[in-house]
């Protein structure tokens, strides 16, 4: 049993199931491994971003890591966009990345680099392990660190003579330690508690913590009831459990003037496990807070307490337990017809999500009255874009579409974000993963023309608008997607979308269809 | 004339000619100014990876930088792969990364990380630029650090703000200092000569300043015609400028038992601004060093000392002045038929390479015997893998056609780096680019197979080699082209491959030949 084999049975013996891998010459150790190892199962990507991005989006849809295996500095670097989006989603996962043998590095061969120092910005824990004894130790502490609430990337660092070297002793495999949550503080429920009993406007702007979790939701969804409160929350919410049989939550809007406007009469926001909201960009014109100034920002939660007992302490001060929630009930409109845009597209959705399904949404521009559209279509689980950095959702789908293999995963991608990481398309048919995509083609960065107004750059001149269209050539998404072994259609109208999408889900496996705008 | 302008005009003031960009809300006003900045020509990429390695090939060709404009630390990231190639190419790139408003980074906004922390490890130099009256200033020093000898990648973080407020101050615009690479240090030159004298086997590893100069090499000629010395060169030098007319270079192999075997016998190596030969990776059994035991390592330019000027101080000191450099002369094979394999390929380019071409090799192991068989060819560049990091040749290529638009570039790309970044095509198009791409179509990760075997990993399990299988399902790069409006073709022999190779030449733009091995 060499140190890949005790990384390996470490992380099976502690829950971890899947790695997500694009190994490299430094971790071929550590795939050798996989044939002794039958319980990890381990999915190719092509690049690195679909790796990190499908761990994202397998944590989100279980709250446990996977794994990923990067191949030295480039490779962690290739990850680290769509680790940022999972430090922002909350998600565990145990990042590994391979690393040259620990004598080598002094030679500084071309794949040297800071591997370390490369790590840190997007992990919230980062330890090289040094020797085939200590990695099973170090393999328990990563998976302590990813788990330990807010939930995190760890990043651990597997030189080459660590995976192939075999250990001194034959200590037994550790277990990674599971923290509690940090206890509810008591005299924060009552502050909040007596803030509520004002009757003043009040958001109870929640976390991923309580919208991915139902009973939580309906925790909120009494206290709401009993006081008046609306239950909110940020715009990046990682995943929020919705739809028809669910608390609705209110998801505050992107634009900054659409979020000033929503936030502007409300006296106080609670805080369960979040941060005040802010703009996602500064401009010039607009603040940075978007609630009024004056407005209460009282904490109940941080990221660190468990947000269901804080919630549930809450409704017993306020004596809200015996409340019956409201919650969303069916509500689907006609499936509209003839040409296309967003608002049709948003009711579509409304009528085709299908019960426990899953939504993941980088639709940006187009995909504006999605989330306010779908609020009473059958109950589904709905993942968005986290940290800003795009490209995100066809990677985030793998991840969902492994952890939940009887569920149907409906991406929902903008031709822009999609481009940044078409490499997903193949691993979704490589694994025949229950996976619908919609790629809007309008063939433009649209939310970068609206930024610019936004930020009131002086605006179109022919230069800077060049830098905004994707026209030129124009991206054909049936040859793409066909390319990367996934069946293409192409839809220019409402019908034709229908049908494609009727046809998706006599498949199995992946389907694209490029919805032309 | 805000930040963003004075930038810009910094930049063109003191010789950058080209921004490769993709940027987003935090670069618009960089993005609107470039309407009033008609000097910088803004090249998009639809993936950071892209942008970044364009700069790396342009700089090659160039020796002078390009632009970056990449968004926050997530654009950064995706791009960092490719300026870890660069540094190692020693590449000079003013690597310009967008930030969020300097008061807007307090809320911790979702975009927000560690830039700085994240620039360090892939970057020569960083400075975070606070103010619109700072901005020149700190331009002019990112490019005299990535101009400095070796060459470096100078990452200058501009936070909006920076951008889009006017200067209180109308200063004059800045130059960059060029340094001086170092002086030679003649105790080096007498000592290199002495070795030289003895007539012992002796090896001359030059760097790519001397491999891109061909004045330089024919002084490296002249030493090694005097002395019977060989000039030799890394396997990862950036740029070597070869075939018919030029001192030819030999190249150290990749594989470690071949590079021992081929240094074995040499009883000096002297170092020209290089490092000792050293493994790519570290490998169980074999030595991390590939010289011989007892081998004597000179050093006679680091790599920032003048390496031209170190190896005419030689010449003088030997007297070698006066001899003639042995230069490879004219010599092509056949034009190989029938089915393909490695060494007909290799025949086809020594064939088909035009006079004054380009060629950026990543044909990883297909291409092993491409740059011996290529040595007598017509004139050209031929570019290589510096860093290690795979697929950045597609995007180097884009570099390296907007720099010398007038010569003809030929990438040779293997389908399992291809797939990194083949969002470089779409820019190869919509720029209208003299690129002929072909990619080498094994469906597999070969090198790993061969590595696996390498580090002596137990090989053969299923599950491992399901790891390196690229065939399932196949990629199909003629779609693939076609989604980023590129032309295909595929060969499946020699024949089909010249005629494809032929109707590349004949249109204008770039064209990609799927090559079926």
């Amino acid at each position: 049993m060499n140190g890949a084999d005790r990384l390996i049975s470490t992380l099976t013996k502690n829950g971890v199931q899947v790695c997500f891998a694009n190994p490299g010459t430094s971790e071929m150790h550590f795939v050798a491994a996989l044939d002794r190892s039958p319980d990890l199962k381990c999915v190719l990507g092509l690049f690195e971003g679909v790796v990190t991005g499908a761990a994202d989006g397998y944590a989100r849809m279980t709250g446990v890591p996977a794994a990923t295996l990067l191949h030295l500095g480039p490779g962690l670097a290739n990850g680290m966009s769509n680790l940022h989006n999972a430090l922002r989603a909350r998600s565990p996962i145990v990042n590994i990345i391979g690393d040259h043998a620990t004598y080598h590095r002094q030679y500084d061969a071309p794949l040297t680099s800071d591997i370390e120092g490369a790590a840190r910005p997007f992990s919230s824990w980062v330890r090289a392990s040094p020797t085939a004894d200590a990695i099973a130790t170090d393999a328990a502490a990563a998976i302590t660190a990813a788990r330990t609430a807010p939930g995190g990337v760890a990043s651990l660092i597997l030189p080459a003579d660590t995976s192939w070297s075999e250990p001194i002793a034959d200590a037994p495999l550790p277990d990674a330690v599971l923290t509690r949550p940090q206890p509810v503080d008591d005299a924060k429920v009552r502050a909040v508690a007596e803030i509520l009993r004002t009757g003043e406007p009040t958001g109870l702007i929640v976390s991923t913590d309580a919208t991915r979790d139902t009973d939580t939701l309906d925790t909120a969804g009494r206290i709401a009831a009993a006081t008046g409160a609306r239950v909110l929350m940020l715009n990046n919410t990682a995943v929020t459990k919705r739809g028809a049989g669910r608390v609705p939550v209110e998801r505050i809007p992107y634009p900054v003037p659409a979020a000033v406007e929503f936030l502007k009469d409300f006296k106080n926001l609670i805080l369960v496990g979040t941060k005040p909201p802010v703009s996602f960009f500064a401009y010039p014109d607009k603040p940075s807070e978007e609630f009024a100034p004056g407005t209460r920002i009282q904490e109940l939660a941080t990221d660190r307490t468990d947000a269901r007992a804080a919630l549930e302490a809450l409704a017993g001060e306020l004596g809200a337990s015996s409340y019956l929630p409201i919650r969303a009930e069916l509500d689907v409109p006609e499936m509209p017809t003839g040409s296309i845009d967003g608002d049709k597209l948003a009711d579509f959705l409304a009528v085709r999500i299908p019960d426990n399904g899953i939504v993941v949404d980088e639709s940006i521009t187009t995909g504006r009255s999605f989330y306010a559209r779908t609020a009473t279509a059958r109950p589904h689980d709905y993942l968005v874009g986290t940290g800003g950095s795009i490209g995100y959702a066809m990677a985030n789908s793998i991840g969902a579409a492994t952890a939940c293999p009887d569920r149907e995963v409906i991406t929902l991608e903008s031709d822009g974000s999609g481009l940044y990481m078409p490499q997903a398309l193949w691993t979704q048919a490589r694994e025949n993963l229950n996976i619908t995509t919609l790629v809007f083609s309008n063939r433009k960065y649209q939310i970068l023309r609206n930024e610019m107004q936004g930020v009131q750059a002086d605006f179109g001149g022919p230069r800077a608008e060049s830098l905004m269209d994707l026209s030129n050539p124009q991206i054909d998404w049936v040859q793409l997607a066909g390319a990367m072994g996934v069946p293409g259609h192409r839809a220019t109208t409402m019908e034709e979308l229908n049908a494609a999408f009727d046809g998706a889900g006599q498949v199995t496996g992946p389907t694209l269809i490029e919805v032309s705008l």
